[in-house]
């Protein structure tokens, strides 16, 4: 029997651990796509106590205390900081089996050095000796997690109108080593249908120094903030789809955006085919003005927001409500990518779908469009709920089955916690027990050079040479 | 090579063996869900030979015998049923990899102590040494049954208009203590579009001890049956929906599913959407009304019936001929759900899929409307085609993975026979195998209190006080 | 740790390699479907190098090729043969996991006993040593292949009007054991809405030899040409669909596909609805008539054709840009079949999907059509895309655990190259592991005969009894 999380874990066989040990865990770290606060790398920000460096805004405990029967006041609500830590402290022995439990524990060790399991019993000493060390130990301010877990860059999540101001400080005073690169989510202004879409555009002309009142001046805006984005070091944008739109491009499909684009200025709202021709639109400019700067477009499909209107008008958005959709994708993503690859250009892209069975369609949509580079279209790592072992081992080998593994850019980490770069360990290590797995068991070679190569790319440099 | 199903099947580690024969194997069985009649228990039924309580209105193994090229006269026909026993036997050999292959031969084992490997050569023997005992053994009669299984509960499926008089009868006369749970299954009355519908609003009106003339009064008489069925112990309603229906509730809805209502009552047939808005409204005063008296609601969904029209017409409906749905499901569950929520209330909810496509999406789904008590929202477990090792692993696994396993109600047989009893130990022989595997792979702590209470929950005690 | 793929390759446990080694690895192939060239066959061709038996015509070496940033001229180009080969061998080291690095290495030992991994630096000693076998190696012309791999019969893929001159050459001739059988593919028949099936059916009207002016006509030339591949030697069909069409067959049927049909002819193109009515109604009248002459009917389904227009515009279809569709399956093609059933009957018919969401819904629905003979309705081996370890597992386990495995007619490779017949030996592998798997594992019975009548059925008796 292993050791609970000892230093094999995940990793059975001997090739696994050499290509874990010898070639993954010294990789850098390139956290590509993360929702980590601007404000607090360029603060260099430190944290009171757990409760707020891992609770605050954690949708995934939120969802699983609330599974275990706990009231919200513990969750979301009132109750002391402690309070709190202690409904998580007691829910997490009923996490046995689920990624949090796992990631919890990781954290515990790789941040505290805490090896004992978190439960109601254990907590009170947890807390107390968690929390001297974040208030205490220079290893847990923001700079000193990105040094320890040698996190070579991160990219944010920024909107168009966004200053970057933090971004363009922290270079400026240059007291991390970590690259800190926005990534550009425009997805405001892709949805006329929503509430407050004159408004966002006002705000976008201004961040652009232009009045928008027209198709074209929102387009020159979208593209003049590309470019602002770009000079700050912009390499990906980034685009909520509860699916792939395709309201097909028939002979006056910009007049129509136009049109559509001008109702919803005037403050009346899109018919659902009317929107998706216009998002149809501008993701296909947007495709070209990206494609032009060299950056990455990523698409993440299939997630449907903030089901239970209770919760939404208690809590608002992203606040554990949102579910795995499952839309058939093939026909309007294929034609959407056909599209855009037929007019400015099709960006280098990573599909990612929040649901298991899009995997293989994606993998081979991506397929079709490949040229240029390698590895120009990518199947996105499992994300969010699929982000488990179970999940992981299933995107890995769909890609390795449709597609080619070795230029896979790898793991993302999708999180709004600084605790959370112990899931590019989680992600190296599963990755290493599949490829090592494989050579133990005779269906690949023990060619050193050739694997370590793979798992390295795979960890790191695909990514650092995919987005730089 | 381990010896064909001995006492550690399906145990590959020393802690799921442990598991199951320390925790699992000694819990009570509650068999929450089935299709066993009430008159046999009421009766205490002997059967006279292994054809009458093995084959006869046991579609799984009719299915079987067809892709054997076995004639119908030898499934439902009328072949003697010695006839019918050898071509079950017969085809037995055929069924290596299916979970019916391992069922008999637990079956044959649990009940009767024959280990022989069912087949034509065996068949003779086997067809007299376990009548004999049928006959005789007294550990074979229903309650002999319910004794050497540990049948703590079974709930039977019924009709709102069934009198539960053989209910009534097994909890007065005593002589099992085995309780019979009967379940409110009103499919018939959702049913607009459906034949007979008149004819059985009037049966559901004489149940209740009212004419029903209106919407008003439907709804009224079937809070009265759900009354009635409380009061004979029922803890949990079912419903087969070919999909989740919803059609929206707009500020007519009543009055709209008054007009469908009247409309079926005087013989004209509602159109789908119609029908679908019916059985929205009433879905959601029916959830309303269990929701009061604390009872579970569960909803199984994407079988597809009879796409057989000849078998249909030959041999009637649930003669083996329905098959798994695709539907798309989260869009309108997801509204289903949150509409039930915000109107009457959710009761504690089951949601079952024929479809393994749908686990991710559905969890994630009951995921959202968690609250209250543990585990009040429950991705029901791998049922009927997809009853078999592969499917309950795949099902466990998505449940741990976006959900909490450890607050898991367990397994169901939706089963027909008395025979059925050894697939909750087949259930929890591979429930433990996978706790058990990540305790010996180091992904779990080797915490004998938590993993023997985990698994003594799932096997047992979740479900006793999820329905109690 | 294993040698990279020795004689052991992917049989993991003792009763995996017995059966593998003892009873599959004897067994002749039935190639029952590909897309081999009547032509070579009937010309026992030579192929002069490696890219000519290799890369012309394989979209599966072009898309791997193409996502490692392969300039396209080096694929489909001019460039010399040499450098195709050479960007090939570069690209073969980054496709570790894809089971083009099996089928590759594979096809290098058995065909040519070459035993080093492929890459730029192995590359110009086996395009050379490759060659020299090519062009003067006795087992590598046609017929010498067809000899040394024990190939029992293949089945061509053939349009309706194809007179059929090289099979009837072949047999003529008698200089290969192995039968050439042609199959019927009438795709075009049954595309009204497709450009130039005026034309087609024109000479779709000489080839049967009748001028077809009528949808009556239509059937009639059909069903000569039924006739004429018949005794040919055909046994089977094969349909394309991107979904499985059901337009329903309401009382005026005949009567508008009649009309479709009529409009298709003048050249007015036909709308979805009524080129799926055609569909409908012309694939049940051939269901008939296969169903007449004991063929067995093949339907594909979930290709999505062809979705890059430039690559399409450049080089023509089938030249790697099809996708996997994921349309909604069960509800039509349960209609489809009912129908078909309803009417002329149903013939023997396997059921692909390229999408592995469908293999439930489908194993269920060819499960409600078995009768009359053992097996009569399949779900066919994974194909394309999912021809794969991962893939024939799931379609293996899927057969296994919702039907008879034990009656499945096995593998075929829908190939283009007289190099894939190590496919087979790779799909007996996984066969064999999985079965031998649940022997040592106890839960199959250490039965020789049963564990090696079953393994010799799925490699070739089922098909050779399935087909004849």
């Amino acid at each position: 029997m292993k050791q609970f999380m000892d230093e094999d874990f995940l990793l059975d066989t001997n090739m696994a651990r050499r290509l874990y040990h010898e070639a993954a865990a010294g990789q850098p770290i390139f956290d590509y796509h993360c929702h980590l606060s601007p404000e607090d790398i360029a603060e260099n920000r430190r944290y009171g106590d757990l409760a707020a460096i891992w609770l605050a805004g954690d949708h995934y405990k939120w969802r699983a205390m609330r599974a275990n029967g706990v009231d919200e006041r513990f969750i979301t609500g009132d109750a002391e900081p402690y309070e709190k830590f202690l409904a998580w402290a007691e829910t997490a022995p009923r996490l046995l089996g689920n990624p949090l439990y796992h990631w919890t524990h990781l954290e515990l060790r790789r941040y505290f050095g805490i090896d004992t399991p978190l439960d109601g019993k254990s907590a009170p000493g947890i807390w107390l000796e968690a929390n001297e060390k974040l208030q205490n130990d220079p290893e847990l301010s923001v700079y000193g997690i990105f040094k320890k877990f040698n996190v070579y860059a991160v990219g944010t999540t920024d909107d168009p109108v966004d200053s970057l101001e933090c971004h363009e400080k922290i270079e400026r005073e240059g007291k991390t080593a970590t690259k800190a690169l926005p990534s550009f989510r425009p997805d405001k202004a892709l949805d006329i249908a929503g509430k407050g879409f004159a408004e966002y555009v006002a705000k976008l002309g201004k961040a652009a120094g232009k009045t928008i009142t027209s198709l074209d001046d929102m387009l020159e805006a979208l593209a003049a903030r590309v470019d602002y984005f770009d000079k700050r070091g912009c390499r990906a944008s980034d685009h909520d789809l509860e699916y792939a739109p395709f309201e097909p491009a028939e002979a006056n499909w910009e007049k129509k955006a136009a049109r559509a684009f001008d109702k919803a200025m005037s403050g009346i709202s899109a018919g659902p085919r009317e929107a998706e021709l216009y998002k149809t639109f501008a993701l296909c400019f947007l495709a070209g003005e990206y494609k032009k700067r060299g950056w990455a477009m990523q698409l993440h499909m299939s997630a449907l927001r903030s089901i239970n209107s209770a919760a939404l008008a208690q809590l608002g958005p992203n606040t554990g409500f949102d579910v795995i959709h499952d839309h058939p994708v093939s026909a309007k993503l294929s034609r959407l990518l056909n599209e855009m690859h037929g007019r400015g250009g099709l960006p280098k892209t990573i599909l990612y779908s929040l649901n298991p069975k899009d995997y293989y369609p994606l993998a081979t949509i991506m397929g079709s469009f490949q040229s240029e580079v390698p590895g120009k279209m990518q199947l996105g790592s499992a994300w969010w709920f699929l982000d488990s072992r179970d999940g992981m081992e299933q995107q890995i080998k769909t890609l390795a089955n449709a597609g080619l593994l070795s230029r896979f850019v790898g793991m993302l980490t999708d999180s709004r916690s600084f605790l959370s770069y112990p899931r590019h360990e989680y992600f190296r290590r599963i990755l290493c027990n599949i490829v090592g797995g494989w050579v133990e068991n005779g269906e690949a070679p023990a060619d050193w050079q050739l694997l370590s190569g793979m798992v390295n790319g795979i960890s790191f440099a695909n990514a650092a040479s995919y987005f730089e």
